[in-house]
């Protein structure tokens, strides 16, 4: 019946709009997806949490998850602020940080004098004027200007409604500045390498379970994985329609994407 | 001598960085610039204020002008928002305007009610975390989206410092809602065509002077203009390696400018 869930081993799950609703309040779980996390676990499939999230250390954002009743730690969690630091240590980077408040104790380890790259997150209420001012001169002040950007997403759905992501600031500060940003966390496919590797499974045996059409299924499809898109969170029905990406499949939510799996099993 | 500047009846005048550079305070005249508007008016050259300024209706913006010593008036001005405002009216379109408040009397006379669609300008301080978000969310909530921007600029340079322009606003909310803006003002090229129609003066016998090689320069060039970078304002010593765009020539202010175009008379 569902060829797409057959020879499974391993499953990447994002996690705003498929394990939860992120807003103001801290968010709400998705009906059915606190248990569906406990039945993959019990499965013996192997798990890793896949996030874009920039607004709070691992730490912090793991503790919200736990709040809520999931059964997450944060030595499960691949997110793009440890995999900038990697590569800030690797090239000698030191960065200016345009980033949400709770993101900066990320990089305590790291030299941010004098600054010779801009690294840009979510930083929601950070995104001011006066902030996004002081990021574009720093950056067109350098004599060859370096934008990490920490994912390229272009929305999110919070509780209150839409919210523009990182991606629609880091075009911004591109255009502004005529560079390129070099993206890490999803769509980056080293991103999604670094997560099958810490489970230590193939892309041919894992299977992603994303909201973002984009950044979740096209990104996981181009790392030779299988993906499904759920219909919670930022999906909309038009996505159905979206003219270069088509996920493996629809589900309508985490939990019908690890009923059908689980019975595949 | 100078062949660029032969055979000139009527000169276009960028106004931020070739008349005065603005700031906080209002901004100071460019040395000899007042001067050399009263000396273009004296020789009979026809002549037209062509500026993508956004931050103030153009009585305001003229005063402001007139204050520091300038020759002009609201008649002789070509700006965005009156643009706009005619072809708000031809497609009936109702805008939600992300603008700076001092522009909104200029859209006195438009139904905003129920928007259809978005109209951008230079916001400055009201570029507000809040109200990206809700202009984000007015036109991804559009059935056909259609964003209006007056003007496309990069960056601006103000007395304390560079500053992100409108087009950096621009590229976000079009890669957040994937439609492209239409853009009003330099260097669309029916805004240079209207300023020449303005004039009663064919391409082949005007000078634009900016100090933007792609706005002014550029835009100016493809209607057929010749075109010269002054080295003030925003001017930037790498504008002179700039890959697609080359000036008929480049003068160091507008005074230089005249100085040239006179002798040729």
């Amino acid at each position: 019946m569902a060829a797409w869930a057959r020879a499974v081993r391993g499953l990447l799950l994002d996690v705003s709009g498929v394990l939860y609703d992120s807003g103001g309040d801290g968010g709400v779980p998705i009906a059915g997806s606190v248990e569906a996390v406990r039945r993959i676990k019990a499965s013996g499939l192997k798990l890793r949490f896949c996030t874009n999230e920039t607004q709070a250390t691992r730490e912090k954002f793991v503790k919200k998850l736990q709040g809520m009743g999931f059964d997450i730690s944060v030595a499960e969690v691949t997110a793009p602020a440890p995999a900038a630091c990697r590569i800030l240590k690797e090239r000698s980077l030191r960065p200016h940080l345009l980033v949400h408040n709770d993101l900066v104790p990320e990089f305590a380890e790291i030299d941010k004098a004098n600054p010779n790259c801009i690294v840009i997150g979510d930083a929601a209420e950070n995104f001011t004027y006066a902030n996004l001012n002081e990021a574009f001169r720093v950056l067109i002040g350098m004599e060859k200007p370096v934008l990490i950007s920490l994912g390229r997403g272009r929305y999110y759905k919070e509780t209150d409604g839409l919210k523009l992501d990182v991606g629609a600031y880091m075009k911004a500060l591109e255009y502004a500045c005529d560079v390129q940003a070099e993206v890490v966390g999803k769509p980056a496919k080293m991103f999604f390498e670094s997560a099958l590797a810490e489970m230590g499974v193939p892309p041919q045996q894992a299977i992603m379970i994303g909201d973002d059409i984009v950044n979740d299924v096209g990104g996981a499809q181009r790392c030779g994985m299988r993906a499904l898109q759920v219909r919670t969170g930022k999906y909309r029905p038009c996505d159905e329609n979206h003219p270069h990406v088509k996920p493996d499949a629809y589900v309508n939510n985490l939990a019908e994407a690890v009923d059908i799996i689980l019975q595949q099993l």
